[in-house]
């Protein structure tokens, strides 16, 4: 976990020779201390990737302000301080995601403050308000997609957070949502994807008799299981598991899963780029 | 491996009360000395699978015929002693899958002979006929898939197969072809299906931005890559892999995981169910 | 997880031959729907094991006699019903193992019931009691070891568990407690052993560079983390890991590895013998 | 695998402020095209590696007198080019680890020369020289330790190889030996290190009733099984495995990690520091 105090930068931009040098050039002549490095060029669009971690105190702006000189237009440049990142959980009914979070958030095993647990059932609510944290209960019923999607909306604008994660919310949100939290909404999806998208994939697993179950974080875009993948891990399978079966066996690597991506997230580890993700973990 | 003069007995029926009581009565009535011992029942369809191994002098004619009396109608019934199969490998261009086979063969550590090699290519043939195994040139140029399989078939005749082994073929086989070998066709597909079925599925790996990849043994059926998965094994992989790098760590998994699903399948431990594998190990 | 209602007969006795058929044989004659069954045969010391799980109704104690009077005399016969077993958690300061235990009991997702919570401080009183079990304070300041152990006992003996979990509990038991509790007491030890067996395996871990770590989940014996091996599991480590962040990566295998071994135990799946497991799963 | 012409630079210093900045100006003033970098600092003892890869022409020499004004006065500084490193392997009877590089040598997918085979015994010779590499053998009968290898040394020296390879060679070497080819020994241990070090570790382990088994690529160092860990793998076992399946399961995982362990020595991405290895992989 980051230390407080320390500060992330994060590049991104069309490759060019010398980059690397420019950059910790600046970073040098500011007095940081670089704590970790890690470069990454995509070779095939020719795609320059950094995040270099650094304490001290510094002019932050004006260290933007040389990196926009040397660096490339249309490079994205950020820079983030040690602030923990406020996300909002959205869930249903199955308790295994959300209550690992809460524990982990409880015991400062996640550098995260959750802000809120939002669900379409009461199911949860007695777990979530044992470790005091806000549920807000929005019904789906009678309501299309879009009047749900914006019921859920309103509670967000008042708890404002960075990222939204789908503990296993069982619904599909409308683009018009989706749009509001580009790359910013990470979904545990229980199945190893490309493999069975869409509902009920333990059942689809079992029915073709797959010998490895798994579980996919990934961030939520406009198609359907389709975005960027963060993580992913796996467990074996074999003929005598049912469909129930494999679904309990797989809550555990949703949830280590899910936590893994999270911390990745939040830590700042993760660029997106071509409906891909590169990680520098 | 098992010791030669073991006898297997593989009997496949519609569950019902007392099976294993039935079976086991008769086997002991026989003074056979059971080496080992396994069922299933598939819960949902009620049919019952036991695979017994055993040692010992026995009228097999006598016991089969006491099965076949005390068994379900229509009852799978297999006994098979310790012979060797005869397995034929196909090959196109390749070498990682079938050189593993070759050396573990020349090893004894498969229980397999191979009596031979079919090729749309001479790549291939040095490596081969290093190990003194017969090397057999199937040219598919300027041929109907149908006429290149005949001309692969009456190879086949004259080898006289237990089982075939595509260990990276890369033509499609003619539904005419499959048929003849029901069951008996195992492929390696370099992807963990049901993801990325068909061509280059490291290219389309890369393109998801997976980060775990795998390989997939299965008997081949008519539909493409959907017959009866044997066996399935993954590696992690990241942004820095492109699609040859994938496709090069992949090879390790590739000739690991068909060796393996050969040595189940050589051992007679797998039942094909509903294009599925019931598989004792 | 069992149905309720289920019965499980545990065999462990010398290997002779038609073992399967004299067992299977009282089995159907009784009438009773035998769900599933397992057997293996330890070869290098002769001596069968025997996992029957039945559903049905059965004059149980005519059952045990049929059977004492065809198997060996030294046999171990065991029936359970489907009651669930009781266990009591020890704990010390760590809460990861306890609260995963804690989240799975209140949503049934593990197939025990939790008695009570023991633990040398009071750090996890607060987890505990959110979950509405009953936490007992045991200080171990100014006492011996077996003073100590004592105290705990007295505990034990009001909540009468059938099992012992030690949930990352710092302290070595004395053997005289040990004793009492023979292949009863579940630890979970945070090294792949016997890799690091004793205090610190993360650091000697570190210390040493492997590049692999990981949990280990057993029956405690007298000889410290030198009892049966129920279950373990691995993640991957490299340099860039020191100890501590090891220790963190370990989390949530050693909670996971722990709430498998207990699910194997709970389910009458694992026979000790010659201080290994055979585990029927 | 590196393309030839490329250049690797690879750095190991006691850590300051600005190397990374110090290293990439005098990289890019050459006009030199970085293909990929690395960076790490050891936290506990305040050390910084770093490797890059570069192409284009450049004066080396003058290069490496930049580096060396820039650099702390104990600096570890080291610039290979793309030349293929050479290797003898050393074996005994087993064949698997041998196979597969001769295998992957021949069809060029490891980045090494074979300069030749040294084996105590005949029984890989033929294997070996179907693949046309010189075969030595060594009888190490009425010698005493030292007078052996003196013996494999004085074939070493036409050799003159970077890097031995232990292929399962189940001789233990003499300090004197070791001394001369320091982390230049590549050895395949079939344990998960350090449990198990010494003979036999395939028995100890099924007596010890462990769930994984596994097998560690190391350094050779003087003290036996204790040299730094290149790479580690592991597959899962359970009561069925006596000692003698878990060797030939071992295999699969043996050949590979060594595989994969020689990769990374060959293509310069190892460290060694501390008895522990630094991987940029």
């Amino acid at each position: 976990m980051e230390s407080p105090g320390t500060h992330i930068l994060l590049i991104n931009c069309s490759d060019e020779s010398g980059l690397i040098y420019k950059v910790s050039k600046i970073v040098y002549q500011h007095n940081l201390n670089v704590v970790s490095n890690a470069e990454f060029v995509e070779r095939k669009f020719s795609h320059f990737f950094m995040r270099t971690e650094f304490s001290g105190e510094a002019d932050l702006e004006t260290l933007l302000d040389e990196l926009r000189n040397v660096l490339p237009k249309q490079s994205e440049i950020k820079l983030t301080n040690g602030r923990k990142k406020r996300i909002v959980i959205l869930a249903t009914r199955e308790y295994h995601c959300l209550s690992d979070l809460l524990v982990r958030h409880q015991f400062n095993d996640i550098n995260v403050d959750i802000s809120g647990v939002i669900s379409n059932y009461n199911d949860l609510r007695e777990l979530t308000e044992k470790f005091h944290i806000p549920y807000f209960f929005a019904n789906h019923k009678n309501k299309t997609r879009e009047d749900h999607d914006d019921e859920i909306l309103k509670i967000l604008q008042q708890l404002d957070p960075d990222f939204l994660v789908l503990a296993k919310y069982m619904r599909i949100l409308s683009p018009g949502f989706v749009n509001q939290f580009q790359n910013r909404i990470v979904n545990i999806h229980h199945s190893f994807l490309p493999a069975f998208t869409g509902a009920n994939p333990y059942l689809k697993a079992y029915e073709r008799g797959v010998k490895i179950i798994g579980a996919t974080a990934h961030f939520v875009s406009e198609e359907l299981d389709e975005g960027p993948i963060i993580a992913q891990r796996v467990i074996p399978a074999d003929h005598s598991h049912d469909a129930k079966e494999m679904a309990q066996a797989g809550r555990d690597v949703e949830k280590n899963v899910l936590a893994h991506a999270l911390k990745l997230v939040s830590n700042d580890r993760v660029f997106v780029f071509n409906n891909k993700t590169i990680i520098f973990d």
